[in-house]
């Protein structure tokens, strides 16, 4: 089965079928194997070498079992060969026995495929504080088909918990004169009781990278992506984004010195946008995606949270939601967001209604505004006025479905 | 007419009638000047002698020109003498005529009452964006009759905007043998577009007390009332809590160094938890009050992050709108507050039922858990097993009302 496919819009990218496998060396597969009532809930990812591997954890203090025991793999060569993941049960509030549920989960794993235990790493997403059904896991390891086509999809399907569709995104580059292709699979937020919103993000290039500078991508990568996202503004204590490059490319290994080096981030970062747009999109009960750009920031830390600032506010969500041109609300996020902003300098846009100029409502047509709001991506424009950095954040609209998928799943 | 009477629980406080005018020295009154569509929408507070006064105002950037104008006041003498407050226009976003049309208003009151203008202080709360309406103000200020019984009930009714009854809260204590009475009026949290939450508090006190005192003392009640409450997270530009001391019980006056002083601190911040409570009460769409006190934590700031991490989750309001007596969900928000806590240490109550003990769930009774979120209060209890403060914060539950009310007021 194809995945969906996109187009890059820099020079150096072309559009590539295939999802997480699209990257030389990788192989994927997905099993139903009884954690959830029904579908596939074990998810394999394989690479043929071990790769040169990075993740970024939760900053929930409650780590769920398989994020440290992942750490723990991750920290003897800095090489991954496979990724084990089920939905249906996070292993989180489960203490000891969970760490050691996790760590035999990681070993069955490795026997099965004869490699080294340490370039295992594990991820799960469900029920909280029960602890794993280890018969089904261990029936599920067994069983799993690794193979370059269907195996994509189907690693990408048995990820999800309450997502609504599965969430795919790839791209290729040239790097050296070589084609590389970077690609990802991820879940979003999906809270049924007693699950969580976890977000797992899976992935894979076949660029080869120096490891210290696989970290820094990836770090740069999710601060413009999934940092900039907010469906309810909590995390889970399972969320993990990680990232193997097999190097099958025989690209010259990337380095900040390497001079595709800006390329590849931009690549990684695209990908990774891509990946948390999909996952504001299919925040629950969402109608819309809230994009907010802020521009004339004096410095990046200051756009970056005002722009979190207003894709944050219920009541920028809720006024989205209605359809309601409430300049005020936007405003009052920017002044929420604890920076030094001077409001009367600060100008708003609703798509291309001006609303606000220097800190007061403009005469804009209310019917053209209130339009803006009416397409799913609706773009929310902040300009400050005190210099050049800008960045861009996403949300989903606060719905009565929300508050239902939330409030009343027992009733 | 009688206000609610309250009685306090140390041995030193007794139930006292009225409200804002209940303390020596204070009348007040309202009108009607058409400034809302219909109902009070002027209300005014006056002092026979300047009265000792301190405020604190919104964080947010935008703050509006009342507040802007109420500062210029109070910085010149630290005494105020009147309060003019009011609903339905905000005066905010409005540039350099709002902050003239404050100071106008101040101007006529203080001409209305001859006293000094630097011992006005001006509120407003209402519609943003769009400059107050001079000649309804004009009329309201000579219209309004101040009296010491039904005044008090006019002002704390013409400072409402969209709440849904006025809260007011009082409290007597004896300070050099004298009885001493504290009593404040407040408007919570009402966003009709444009509207915004603006929280706007009065207190009145016949107690004689220090300047840099009060200040002090009125941080202090803040940090353990307004500051702890969450309707929906967004701050207003126009949020104002005032506090005026006439003296005229003539104790001696209250500092640190006077041994009745904490009794004081206590009594003031009781009136302020009692409101800030009726305002969590009165969120939009509420259906219950949380209240989550957070114990054992190694200090004070940590009580405080995580009890207001707890009202604060969107997935927590739910839960207790939906009656899901969701542990995993407490869990998660205390991991989210930033603080490092122990997760094999924290225990988790319902009411009195005990859900999470070293961070995994207890085997405990269903029903009896659900049953704990069926009172209007609902208690969560959580010990972090590392210190020994604690902190207890307030929030309103997150339901389809507040949907409704906020996202689909146009349709």
């Amino acid at each position: 089965m194809k995945e969906a496919v996109r187009v890059g819009d820099g020079p150096t990218r072309v559009q590539v079928p295939g999802c997480i496998t699209a990257p030389r060396g990788f192989v994927a597969g997905g099993v139903a194997c009884g954690i959830k009532p029904q579908g596939l809930d074990l998810g394999m990812l394989y690479c043929e070498v071990p790769a040169v591997s990075a993740a970024v954890f939760t900053q929930n203090a409650f780590r769920a079992a398989p994020l440290v025991v992942t750490e723990e793999s991750l920290v003897r060569d800095g090489r991954l060969q496979m990724v084990v993941v089920n939905s249906g049960n996070a292993n989180a509030c489960t203490g000891e026995r969970g760490l050691a549920d996790a760590r035999r989960v990681r070993r069955m794993a490795a026997e099965r495929f004869g490699i080294a235990e340490h370039h295992v790493a594990v991820a799960s997403t469900g029920v909280i504080g029960v602890f794993l059904p280890m018969e089904n896991l261990e029936r599920g390891i067994a069983a799993v088909q690794l193979t370059a086509e269907a195996g994509s999809g189907q690693f990408a399907t048995a990820i999800c918990t309450t997502d609504t569709r599965r969430k795919t995104s790839q791209l290729q580059l040239t790097v050296d004169g070589r084609t590389v292709t970077i690609a990802g699979a991820a879940k979003g937020a999906g809270m049924i009781h007693p699950n969580m919103a976890t977000m797992l993000v899976f992935l894979t290039t076949d660029a080869a990278v120096e490891r210290a500078a696989l970290t820094d991508a990836l770090r740069a990568a999710v601060d413009d992506s999934f940092n900039m996202i907010s469906v309810d503004g909590d995390t889970s204590t399972n969320d993990m984004v990680l990232v193997m490059a097999s190097g099958l490319a025989e690209n010259r290994p990337l380095s900040p010195s390497h001079p595709d080096w800006p390329a590849f981030v931009e690549g990684l970062t695209e990908v990774c946008v891509e990946l948390a747009k999909q996952i504001a999109r299919d925040g629950e009960g969402a109608t819309h995606i809230i994009e907010a750009t802020v521009e004339g920031a004096a410095d990046r830390s200051m756009a970056r949270r005002v722009a979190r600032s207003i894709v944050q506010s219920n009541l920028v969500k809720t006024a989205v939601y209605g359809g309601d041109a409430n300049w005020g609300r936007i405003v009052m996020a920017v002044g929420n967001s604890g920076c030094t902003v001077v409001p009367d300098k600060v100008r708003v846009w609703l798509g291309t209604v001006q609303v606000v100029e220097n800190g007061m409502p403009t005469v804009y047509d209310e019917a053209a505004a209130t339009a803006e709001l009416a397409p799913e991506l609706v773009k929310i424009r902040v300009h400050l006025g005190l210099g050049q950095a800008q960045a861009t954040a996403w949300g989903s609209d606060l719905t009565e479905g929300y508050i239902h998928i939330n409030g009343s799943y027992r009733s």
